[in-house]
């Protein structure tokens, strides 16, 4: 690569509007790209060290309000307007009216059963049989492993570590509560540490890699389904039968049996959610609230469960077992969205359960939208003509 | 909910920055948020119907650009600067650091292999054999499906349907070309004139809901992992094992080692995605430039392959099952978004392909990044502890 | 090893009591053990080619008949007496009192949806692109490729070739159908002489291993939960309410609840099959009618499926996708296990689809028994201390 | 059901010859089915009770030796000759190669890592708070809970509860350790009373199902990969080259790049096992032996794993992580499978870890087999063809 390919940096003071504009000015050389309204932004590159990298300006994502939505938490108590950062057209409508049928029917109510955040290095040995005897070490050492850990930090906190044998490798997951930051940095800088106390004291000789993939960050895992990496948070509501007729045009027993399709396909397709669309709202919320964009991978998964009552009411939760959240450093300190915390009364230390319990309100309230708007339009029209599944 | 709780809006013309500011207004009263930043943007707000409700300003999240990466594909050649919108700090800097290394062994070679785009229906019957006699018809009919689909668009192109059996439900999966859209909603169009087709002229009576959540949208799955929604895109490269050791100080055999280790953990975890980290990129390059941000669900799954060579390199490819990309439509057009496109030389149609191979050959920049990044640091350190391993 | 060690053979004629008790002896002065009654069987060891190498003797299992059991099928048509060969004690009893309740709501409707018997070799390339367009060539030379193939055996047919491409290697399903064999053997050597046509005829150099492991063949995979190995049978089945009462002391209601737990809780599991024991039935009935006993794990994945009717009764029914069965070849020949096929009327050609009809109605009478045992003892009565779950 | 379809029984003494000839008269009646060789048997029926009802005769099912195979187990200590009851030809012969193989290499090295056994209840409660917080209150109240399930049985001890909230459902799952049986109802038994206390002192009222499918039992689940139910056994050897080429034709690397193929196409397939057929070796081995038969479905779960050395050895280790055995109870106490046991000195109390490590040596003697038989057919013939894969 010739040097005239290379991006221009400034060692001395990089993230400033003028560097910005001297990328911007050799990417037009270089693509012909102008890129004019990205270059347009009211917020102080100055802010954005430990942000980005090779700053050239912003994308500019539109942001619509949903709600309000009553929520009857633990944490979040009251009426929330819900910002969403979204391309996609009526996904802000869509939640809006899944809100309209929540507030109708009381609210909806939320719980944090939970909440970790892991890093999994993995230790290999000479045989299957060291790997057993090193795991039965770490047990009998959890608390000198849990100090090493916790010198590198004064918020998180070692659980528990679980382990897993597979040939003549010990996995092993380190799980840790993180306070108010999603926590993947914290946990890895603790965790190298208790690694490094772990091979300079084990009895068996070690060597390992910081995370053997069992964590699993930044990608969906059945493990992290069961083993919650992030907050395990969990929406219910009851949708009364009237509520949903007159608002959403769908009878509560049809939503029902539309769900047990939906969840059968769901099984055989092997999907990491079984509802129509957690996704989209953990996505636009995330996007306008500086969380990790990327842990919208992890944290869609779930089940939406529910159960006819014999009143003809519905049931109906979504259970989220790892969604990673913060109210606390990454992104959630620029200028936009920090304001976006702020419209839910969120920002900063003691939020990221309130947070989470309305991330869990907002997937619910998307779901009962668009589940009623799958079978409003193209289930109900079809329905006299069949008999047994009146 | 009292009437005063509503968000403002004007039926006669919503989207324009003085409705933003009213309900930016009405947020401060509701809420103390003062989204000052959050409405300052230099966009149109007219050109943002079909892109979001309720819109009250927009986020500004920060890009930076990475590369430039070479990329020896059917579709995109040459160097590219990939813009990367993220607030995740070393994000950026680790991406150009993969891409520096693929420069120096040559570049990527990227291969699209196919791309649909699917919707499912889900069809019940009074029991199972209707439901399977029913799915000999549809195979029997399927022109005529495919004629009463294509009515609808002038772009999607119906090339199968999948069937799966299930009690007395037949799940189809309709699969489409969509030309450079991502196509959900063509699909979604095409999908519902078939189904009201074949109901009116099923031998076998039936109802239907539109998606049984076979698609599956919105959701990692394994299905999709079989059977790409999106773009199946493959990027390899031959790691050079001198470049390897000067430029990330890794040895090409422990590389191979620790993706042995790392895709192990993956198969014990049930992870969608074997390698360190997909998301990161697929989720920065997606908001940067007006891909729908909930699709990082589904594109994010994978495979990352190895195989060390004999004379000391290792070749390494990434498999992207479902890669779900568009250059049209949806938020690609957007001012700051399409100036990303336009960086990649990715706007409009004809498109998708060469986008999906820029795609597909950050993530493989991203993961030898990382991957030497974890060793690097902790697996090296240790090795010359033991014996076998070496 | 000292060739002391070696067990004896006889080279001219192996399957003789004589060369049997050769070898007891022979396990004898090695192990100590007295293979007396391993010793007894009423079968000529002359039938045993083709079943058994270093034969020592027979394992007595136990055998025992449940039933009858109504079907209503397209194939299995009346009453049947099923032998179950187990060890398991109250297996035998729990069948026949699930079969009682099929019977007294008027039998079990088996439905055969499809069926097929697979091998998937994998071909490898220099890269991506040539993998794909060697896919483009399997399929412009399927008429080519099934000629071929079916040069080989009579009965196969091919049907069709699915496609996978990861990194540089093209995995290739062939579907066979393969009349009343369970096929293994039959498609692998008619893959392997469509593997050489292949290899003689590809334009794009290639090599194969004739098995890549996406058969999925001797161990259970989401892939045959979704493209049948063996056949897919459903069998279906109104509960009626005052019957579940009398027989079973259970309501069809709590029956229905139940269900849902346990399907959820199979969810969260990850779990290969959804009701309660459908390996059980599965595993007996292989045994008792010489099928392979390792297929059991394939055959036991599948789907439990409910509906709640307005009446109160509770439609019920039993996917399984893979179910691999035989009527002619492998061990159904051997005397007792052929005599269990006769009560079945199973015996030979004509007869797989018979036989897989009966394998599904005795499932699903097994999971009526099993699904009602779990609660009549454990979950009735606590039912009235709680209110909203009644 | 009329009277005369009625499987005749003998309330006083059922299991008799006499009884067994009445129904296999019966049977022929109602069948035509005359079941010459199942009605002979040199067993006597009154050892039947526990095993099987409505008792008929007997399956002869085949039993071939194969070995002597080396292991140098922590309980296995030796040479052992294995006895496998199937009806697949080829299948003694193929395990028995495999067993040459690690003879000539040295034997294989076997470990128990750990072994339980569970029973899994689902608790309901009238929300998700109510459920998590009865969770605690479990954790709490450990030791109260093992008290009273530990006064069921004084072999099995309750190790540790597992938890998960989904929706307004907890599903705990029960761990125990049970000895040399496999354990299921001991468990079962346990797990009931400790319900049964909880229950009666659980300050949040609840009703509960013994089973919510998270056990779980007769089925695989990926839950039962990762948290072993039976025990998990990794058995390991290093494949000499000079010893494969020998013996099996097959080069080291090659076996090492088939193995790459193999298991990359098991993770696309969704696979529970990678290897080639884990099912076959413990299917014939339980069968043989007195083992459930249907546990096989979660016994062949695994991981095969390899590693080529640097002097072209090739590393080579399973991991069985649900490996259900018993020498003890159940069908080990019958007297064929009892003398199949006493072969490999396993009968009894004391014994289970001992058959495990045996278990667990048969499947890697039965991968090598095939795997190497998979290549040498096939891959070494085409391997000349192309470059870069030598």
């Amino acid at each position: 690569m010739s040097d005239d390919t290379r991006i221009p940096r400034n060692s001395e003071n990089d993230h400033t509007s003028e560097m910005a504009e001297v990328r911007r000015e050799f990417i037009k050389q270089k693509t012909g790209a102008d890129l004019i309204h990205t270059g347009q932004f009211s917020i102080d590159p100055a802010v954005l060290p430990g942000n980005i990298e090779n700053f050239i300006g912003i994308v500019q994502m539109p942001v619509g309000v949903a709600g309000p939505v009553r929520i009857n938490g633990e944490h979040a108590k009251g009426e929330f307007y819900v910002p969403l950062a979204t391309t996609e057209g009526t996904l802000v409508a869509s939640y809006s009216r899944g809100m309209r049928v929540i507030n109708e029917c009381g609210g909806v109510k939320t719980t944090v059963v939970e909440g970790f955040m892991q890093r999994a290095p993995a230790f290999i040995f000479n045989d299957a049989r060291e790997a057993r005897d090193f795991g039965h070490w770490v047990d009998e050492n959890f608390d000198k492993i849990k100090a090493a850990a916790e010198t590198t930090t004064s918020i998180g906190k070692l659980e528990h570590i679980q382990q897993w044998s597979v040939s003549k490798t010990k996995y092993l997951r380190f799980n840790y509560t993180t306070g108010d930051a999603a926590g993947q940095n914290m946990v890895g800088k603790a965790t190298l540490m208790a690694c490094e106390w772990i091979k300079a004291n084990s009895p068996i000789p070690c060597m390992y890699m910081l995370s053997g993939n069992m964590d699993t960050d930044k990608k969906h895992s059945h493990l992290n389904m069961l083993h919650s990496r992030g907050k395990r948070v969990i929406a219910e509501i009851i949708l009364k039968k009237e509520v949903l007729a007159r608002v959403m045009k769908v009878d509560t027993k049809m939503l029902a049996g539309a769900s047990v399709l939906a969840n059968t396909g769901a099984q055989m397709a092997g999907a990491a959610y079984n509802g129509p669309h957690s996704a989209n709202g953990i996505a636009s919320l995330y996007i306008a609230t500086g969380q990790d964009e990327a842990n919208v991978v992890e944290s869609h998964a779930g089940m939406l469960s529910h159960e006819l009552l014999d009143n003809g009411d519905l049931y109906m939760s979504v259970t989220l077992p790892s969604l990673i959240v913060a109210t606390f450093g990454g992104g959630t300190g620029l200028p936009t969205q920090n304001e976006c915390l702020q419209m839910l009364g969120c920002v900063g230390k003691g939020k990221a359960e309130k947070f989470a319990e309305i991330v869990a309100a907002t997937v619910l309230a998307g779901d009962i939208s668009l589940g009623c708007a799958v079978i409003a339009g193209h289930w109900v029209s079809s329905h006299d003509q069949m008999g047994r599944n009146r």
